[in-house]
């Protein structure tokens, strides 16, 4: 993020890669470390950005064009960069954000079909001058992600929306990390919580993002 | 608008230039010659539209980023296109657009200062894919308009933003003239209504719209 005090880190990977752990692990650590920071997700907070949550997720809205869809998370993340991130960045916080426009380019962009220049497009923003000072991947492949998940409840997101769906955005993400080298950072998944925070403190202490 | 039996015309031009007469004039001659067609607006008819239009016009949502309401507004172009005008299209019918991509280059690139980058790139599909047929564009700067309103009441949307802001919509209007002189045509809206109505019309068979 450039010309901010504070640092702008995002989390991604498909759904049961273990994110979420890590989240809680990096939270755990920052407070037990006295660092100032924030916790978000979009849409986060904001009445504008919740207004227009409502509108995607609701039932009734099923005629909504795949492109309208795309604009509307896209307008809640630059209200959302306008009402949580940009002011805990200047305050010098570290701002950790679960999910991001890498998220729209591997689900929407590639999973979903809407492209690689439209989705870049309409998030030229968020990839430009408010990209993320680091993204870290979680590479884990959905079949690994399924296998650790037996026994999860009907109602699991994986299982919804089948293996080739989640195929589809694992190759997206494998395609954001090598368009994005300078900021992406790939963690191995397959390790277990531990082993895997540690690196990603690593990275962050790296990347003077601790 | 490509691969459509229709064809797609939109207008534009500043406010006062005398759009709503044309708009009249010409529903008046298609209906009466029988000419398959709607006249349509943005957000226009559906309730994914109007409930992005809600957010957009609810005076509590003040501190909204210009750039979540670009996107807002080209979220529900998108729909406004599914839900409207592609349909009619389809069914061989003339669609005619009281504003549409142009208003957001004229108002948000130029006059309000976001940028041709950013406007272009989150109506680009607007801009080629689903770009019209032919643009009208009736050509009064508004210092004319202004003086051909004398008397409008207090709360005219010419006298409320300024002149000097409407300036820069003209400015900005004469630039998308020069950048995409294939579609868009420009009309002297220094003539008579009738005068202006004949230039259309011709125009419009001419560019075999009609």
């Amino acid at each position: 993020m450039e010309k901010s005090k504070g640092k702008f880190v995002t989390f991604e990977g498909c759904d049961g890669c273990g994110k979420s752990t890590q989240l809680k692990l990096l939270s755990e650590y920052l407070t037990k470390n006295g660092v100032p920071h924030i916790f978000t997700r979009e849409p986060g907070g904001g009445k504008i950005s919740e207004a227009i949550r409502e509108i995607l997720l609701n039932g009734k809205n099923s005629e909504m064009t795949d492109e309208c869809e795309a604009l509307l998370y896209s307008a809640s993340r630059m209200q959302h960069l306008a009402d949580r991130v940009i002011p805990a960045l200047s305050d010098g916080k570290l701002v950790i954000c679960d999910r991001y426009v890498d998220s729209s380019l591997a689900y929407q962009a590639y999973a979903r079909g809407l492209g690689e220049e439209f989705i870049e497009n309409i998030n030229q923003l968020a990839l430009t001058k408010y990209a993320p000072d680091t993204t870290i991947f979680i590479d884990l492949t959905p079949s690994q992600a399924f296998a650790r998940k037996q026994g999860a409840d009907e109602n699991d997101r994986l299982e919804q929306a089948g293996i080739a769906f989640h195929e589809r955005v694992y190759d997206g993400y494998q395609r954001v990390a090598k368009k994005y080298p300078e900021r992406v950072v790939v963690v191995n998944g397959n390790q277990t919580p531990t082993e895997i925070f540690e690196q990603v403190l690593r990275v962050l202490k790296e990347r003077n993002c601790l």
